[in-house]
């Protein structure tokens, strides 16, 4: 990740800010205020602005249940208790806001979680960085063959080289085309004095989808995890991942306590259903057990085992 | 408003609060954080938390708006212009959190905005305070004969009594069988050592809508706005009008360039339909006008004149 | 429940409709289309319109993943599949739309759900009926002492008779009230011919929050099971799991696969948190498990052996 | 537009379905349900479901009213009383189903609308089909030289044909690339059949951004009316007015009278801040206004002109 001149100025005014306020503080968050975490090749994520942190959620908690919750001696045990029981509205009362450059096919995954505010860097007024997204050789893996939308193996040298020389023309041809149709170049100069651009609201489509956008993604902490949960699990999409393990580092310096509530009943934790139940118990008391009068699919055997390691039930 | 030792205690602490932050700050509104403002009898308002100020605004929209924006001189002007083009994702960027004690039935009008996060009192949990709202008799209003849902004269002395009279007995007497029933008092003193109290989530089905209640509700300033427009407004019922405006003036404090676009575009402004803008552009002209080719109901037609303040064209 | 010759009618008027359509029927939830199912005392929930059917889910989901859904056979596994991994966006493309009629302070717990859309009553512009919510005596139970939100013994004869008067005559007074304040009976009769009326908006503050309102209720299916889940659970409040019960059996009716894969994953399952999923992973080898190390509350350490059901870990 | 076989199919037995339904019906609408309307080169929309009609809307506006309503008598006068004040929820209770073929490109501006159910076809999962948008040579502008997102004159026959060129060349390579780096055909054939083929999840970021896509989106009338009114509008990209006019003319299939209401009240109406309300007054009045004293910026004061079609008061 490279900033320009500009963005490195604009970030070192912003850290050089000392307000007073009487608003709470997350003096961990603070220390990384308005940093570029760099993310992929070219993206980042920045934290630009927070509000509460660990004692806000508490003190909405103890507005709900009034003296109710005076039993529980602790803020961390009522955290604790809060998560575990899937209360929501304590968890909405704090609100955080990233500046995020990410590849436009990321941009489109991400967009799918409706409950943020977002403002987009727009094409249709601006012309975008010349950036492209290309993996890492480690990263270019093929096609899944037991999980359609999964990876499998790492490619092989010859065949990862072609991909990335195909992956890295294409968007530097489609880019220059780009420019040739504003009649413009990335950096503002005009190419042909005496021509005429086309549109950028038509421009636009012809770039690639791994060109980077930028956006601000404002969201409260509940909605924040439930993108987290997904985004950071072993199963997502591992450029997306990358995002979403440094939002989990920032959200670890916010809210401490929530963070560990989190890792342990969410990310770390797993679903039972009705008949998994049964089976579990019949484990337990060393019954035998069998898919045969289980009700449960091949599939679905086999993710119950491995939620538990039982690695010798797989079948 | 009468405030507890321990609500009086609790703002004093949160007030002497000294934080350092990199995060942009609202002093006017600082200068009131966590002040309770007094509505109503028994009711207040309180900022408790708050993100971003105009400059947040301005910051997103020239992220989205890229170099487009440059032109517009000025951050006034650039706000002025998003609001008057119903621009909304800047907006959404600012955030406010508000600690409010109100009567219950005004409550239930509020959660109809379902834009926002809300914490309620429990009365599930715990026991709800002995306060109920009384209006003034300048707010005892008869029935409007011209609008199903408004107010009309006021009552008279006698009548206005009466009223009182009974919404008063009738509060103290169902708190007074509600605490029966609980077998405790508002002050959590037991009523009988060797009675069973019934359950809170039961005895509070006893109470009148008049009883206070409190929440903390968290929203960005886009909906914000739609909450105030609709509820600042004359037409909204007095009691909610009440927090609304002293909301509004919070809203100053904290924005107080978007605040004058809103007051200028949105609670001052009117919307006219195609067949108004037809009447508009005829008496500008100086041409005849007539509501039987115009299109318009009779009420439609006085609406109109109203909003241009055209008294001689009523009908 | 008692319907007005007015409700019978109407009923029966749409019930009458035979319309033809291409759009896809859901035929066990058409026979009790718009069906008074009668709730609590005075209450009912009435399914009035709705939108899809299992196959919509299915037929989504595949536009979803296009060619990758062909390898699963059965609509049946792609259902349960799509509910096991949490996958929402395809359960939100049903829609279901009920009329409902309950007490308030029901109304105020349920209008929490802030994602459908709600249309209630207004007592700013008419007048509430004359009922009341008043709970059999097996619903009239003391004060949890373990649990502050929960429910205790029954009430005996004596108390619970008692209990009950307040309820009635407090209810009744209030509404007597009201009606003197507002110069009008329940059924639109004047009282005083020369009198006047406190507005409407106003008199309604003196009802109690068992009084019964209505309102239609329209939301997604991803949505409602989120309702259900909590709120025919066993620790919901008697009063809204009774609807919750009847709406999940027009669920049943409306998709009975969705409703299947429901109940096994997610009303009758259990989540287990990473700690949790040590203890268990110990008892099915048969190694000795004690709280001591286990990083438990004895809270938690009870709710993972009764979802269990290891009644003799209990501590 | 050209469809596949597999598809003329799939229409064709999802028309011959003939239900019978206690629903509300909209006939006008039954009768293009699930028809393709081809929109751009190769998009479409399909009606696929839809909930309710003008009488739903008239039914819960009643319900919330109660006998408040009663005294308007038509259907049509309430709608657009509801229309007119800005009524929220009565517009909400329908909602509509549609299938969507669209380039990349406009997807992305669409989904910016957070309030409605989406499941986009995945490239994750599977391959896209070989089709991008190329605009006809009538919507090739050049970039507006007054308004940063908007477009100027249309490009002459030789610029034209090379941006057309520039187009299909880059998307044509850049999609064989995709299949080579897939190892598979866009018909579903391997190329090499000892190759192995990268990641769907990674082939995919090769795409540009006019290559289509499609999806299912479900929201309510209210939302649906929201998104037309700003993409509908005059200032909205051609491309995706394309599709909000062709949407438009379901609406007016599906709820004809809202369909006036939206019409006269959004679409053709305009709004009037107090400033300008001010000019307008004196203006009726015959008296000079001037910009000076307006209070109002040369941009604003043109846009109050345009709007009343004063065009000798531009400056």
């Amino acid at each position: 990740m490279k900033l320009t001149e500009e963005q490195i100025k604009e970030i070192k005014d912003q850290q050089s800010q000392q307000n007073l306020t009487k608003r709470v503080t997350a003096p961990q968050l603070e220390k990384i205020l308005y940093d570029a975490l760099p993310i992929l090749d070219h993206g980042f994520i920045r934290v630009i602005d927070y509000m509460g942190d660990d004692t806000s959620i508490v003190q909405s908690a103890r507005v709900s249940y009034g003296k109710g919750t005076k039993k529980v001696s602790t803020d961390s045990g009522l955290i604790k208790y809060l998560m575990r029981h899937w209360h929501s509205t304590p968890f909405e009362m704090c609100e955080i806001k990233y500046h995020v450059k990410l590849p436009i096919f990321i941009a489109r995954q991400w967009i799918r979680h409706r409950t943020a505010n977002v403002n987009e860097y727009s094409a249709r007024y601006s012309i975008l960085d010349k950036e492209f997204y290309l993996p890492e050789p480690q990263y270019l893996a093929a096609q899944s063959q037991s999980n359609r939308q999964g990876r499998g193996e790492i490619l092989e040298g010859d065949q990862a080289k072609k991909v990335l020389e195909l992956l890295k023309n294409d968007a530097e041809q489609t880019y220059n085309n780009y420019e040739t149709m504003l009649n413009e170049r990335y950096d503002g100069s005009t190419i042909d004095k005496n021509g005429v651009g086309l549109a950028r609201e038509l421009a636009r489509m012809n770039l690639t989808l791994n060109t980077y956008t930028q956006w601000y993604w404002k969201t409260d902490l509940l909605n924040l995890m439930n993108f987290l949960r997904l985004r950071a699990d072993s199963h997502a999409q591992y450029e997306i991942r990358a995002y979403a393990d440094a939002m989990l580092d920032t959200v670890k310096k916010w809210v401490p306590i929530t963070y560990e509530a989190f890792m342990d009943y969410r990310v770390g934790g797993t679903e039972v259903s009705a008949k998994g139940k049964n089976i579990i118990q019949k484990l337990i008391k060393g019954e035998k057990v069998s898919i045969d009068d289980s009700g449960l699919s091949k599939r679905e055997w086999n993710e119950l085992m491995e939620a538990f390691d039982l690695k010798d039930k797989l079948i």
